[in-house]
């Protein structure tokens, strides 16, 4: 199930990226699963990962050699995670035969990326045939293929183009994303990758990077499980027309809102794409003391299996956002606070609202798309988060889907 | 679906306590809903309640009339939460009818406690009419009744009593509890009473209270999901034999361990009837730096939607867990980690374990009772939570009861 995801479309090439996909055979499905970007010289890449103890050794390797990078290997169907030293041998073999196949890349300049089930060695063998087949087909326009490639539980590929106009010439901006469960990213999330052909020095790319992340994946949450795997890497090429210096602050402002609204859109994918997905829901908290508690009601609420069950249901359950938003880490006082399911007001002042008709409330709970909105009642704060409900078939994947 | 909660048996009546149950119509259901406990002047009470921001009304009024308690009114179908003032007024009303007609409580000694919908006003002609019914059963042995009428979506009823000698005289102890889902007791649970006809003083009852409660139900959760109404009551009534004074260190203790064990099987109870639960599992972490690093490992797996859906599926998928470590807010080594389910070792320093069969776990997770042992190899601290899997039965509970 999906709730509305926007059909991918054609993916504009960026230039100085081109991509190869192969089915190594590691899902032992007809689909792709290993996907190649080679980036020309010149391009800065910047990558956030997951903040989990448990971080997969390629995420590590990937950590590590993000300055020098040159080309990413992503497989799906094997995750490569808690595998230890033997798993960061693995991962470094694997990105030692991409520099083999293609002949100009440094060593230690291939970072790699895995996804799908965590504890089990990498069928090394297939992968190294992967690479070479995938290496065989690099060419810019295949981003379609590799928004297939990287697709675990996903039900729809997804993947985003945008064009804008900076110094009055064109950038290209293209990204792709993956995840459907294990889907709470804490200061990324699993495999999202985006190319602008702009030039972006790397010190300024890096932590623009974290604040497009901040408010596009790490926004999302599916059940609250944070995978060991997540990375988001953003690739400036430098071989489009644009140039830009640290000194460029209107144009790298232009620039970093372009690609927010690429990773927002990829963001509310994975929420329209969670695991069993039935309704997209926004959560939104005004009114807060502060940020941080408008965030802590928010991801309560979002995550509340309650709450997510009812949503599922249909049923303007108002209690049920009370019970969330009471146990939340947050300054709470019930007394003001006011409740509205799009811009029905169930709740003011702690209390159901007076006029309150529950047709009303149910009428928008009927809906896939919908936004719970809460006012706290103690400040100006205001944040938001993207979720999904809570259906049989959330049980249903993740009883019968080995991740 | 409940997995092995043991039959409650007969309740022993504990002398200082006489209870009365009644139909009162909240629920249109054949079964009674309101409870009646009054006890004999000089007994003690101690209570723990909720910590949710969203306190219910009858919270606020049973803690703010625990010196000096002399009855509890207790009803299940409506939680008389989010109601504000007049849920407060309401939830004196109905106190003050137990006055009415209970002749010799003086005013300000009723504690009320409720549980149900959340968001709807009390019944209150209805809950008057029930109190007079209930009042004129009251008698010792009623506690059976009383563990009934206080159910919602619970299967069973829960009760445990238990006779000890204390000082060579015989201390009786009875305890009844509910809950079964919005179950993650933050300090206390959704009603549990207990009674014990030692006399106790308060200021060490308390106290005692705290410490059993924070072994007992706060080691409990099904959801995640902290309820607005949780309320652990202890009364001593001090109509036994054994009289003890806050010197009375070693009596105490022996007291004490007694009522931890009636606590702890009541809290179990809960967890084995958590809603949709198909097996019962302890999560037990050791080796942790410290008890509290423990016990948020141990919520951060009794708690992932990922790890409960593979204990419902029977799969022995390590990385889940390997996830679930992670993502906790303790401080983690991967290459420190063990995991046993049961006695199988399954990783040992964060990879897979020499020797590891995956069809000895698979035996494990057939079972529908288990542990899941993490070692963190990283001090001496040792942790341990109550849990319960998650299966369609949940979503179906939850889809389709107003909680």
């Amino acid at each position: 199930m999906a709730v509305n995801v926007p059909l991918i479309g054609e993916l504009a090439p960026v230039a100085g990226v081109r991509i190869g996909t192969a089915n190594a055979g590691i899902k032992q499905t007809e689909r792709d699963d290993l996907t190649l970007m080679v980036l020309d010289e010149g391009a800065t890449v910047a990558g956030v990962f997951t903040q989990s103890a448990f971080r997969a050794p390629p995420v590590l390797l990937a950590e590590q050699r993000l300055k020098g990078a040159r080309a990413l290997i992503i497989n799906s169907g094997n995750a490569n995670a808690a595998t230890g030293e033997l798993g960061l041998q693995d991962a470094r073999s694997v990105c030692d035969s991409v520099c083999e196949q293609v002949l100009d890349l440094p060593a230690d300049s291939v970072l790699p990326f895995s996804t799908g089930v965590i504890g089990e060695r990498l069928p090394l063998q297939a992968m190294r045939n992967g690479v070479t087949v995938a290496a065989q087909k690099l060419r810019a326009d295949a981003w379609n293929d590799a928004a297939r490639a990287i697709m675990t539980t996903d039900t729809v590929p997804k993947g985003v183009s945008r064009s804008v106009q900076v110094q009055r010439q064109p950038v290209q901006i293209t990204g792709i994303a993956k995840g459907s469960g294990m889907i709470k990213p804490n200061m990324a999330t699993m495999l999202a990758f985006m190319a602008v052909d702009a030039s972006v020095p790397a010190d300024v790319l890096q932590p623009m990077l974290k604040r497009i992340a901040d408010v596009s994946f790490n926004r999302v949450t599916v059940d609250g499980d944070t995978s060991t795997n997540d990375a988001f890497m953003l690739v400036a090429t430098g071989a489009g027309p644009v140039r830009l210096q640290a000194a460029d602050s209107e144009a790298l402002s232009e620039i970093e809102q372009a690609l927010t609204e690429v990773a927002q859109e990829l963001a509310i994918s994975i929420a329209r794409d969670g695991e069993g997905a039935t309704k997209f829901v926004t959560v939104r908290v005004n009114g807060g003391a502060s940020s941080q508690d408008c965030l802590e009601v928010a991801y309560a609420i979002a995550e509340s299996p309650l709450v997510k069950t009812a949503i599922f249901a249909g049923d303007p359950n108002w209690g049920r956002f009370c019970m969330a938003i009471g146990r939340a880490k947050a300054q709470v006082d019930p007394a003001k606070v006011s409740l509205y399911l799009d811009d029905v007001c169930i709740a003011r002042n702690g209390m159901v609202a007076e006029g309150y008709v529950e047709a009303q409330a149910a009428e928008v709970m009927e809906k896939d798309e919908l936004t719970v909105n809460v006012d706290l009642g103690l400040g100006d704060a205001s944040e938001w988060i993207w979720t999904c409900d809570f259906s049989y078939d959330y049980v249903k994947i993740n009883a019968e889907y080995r991740s």
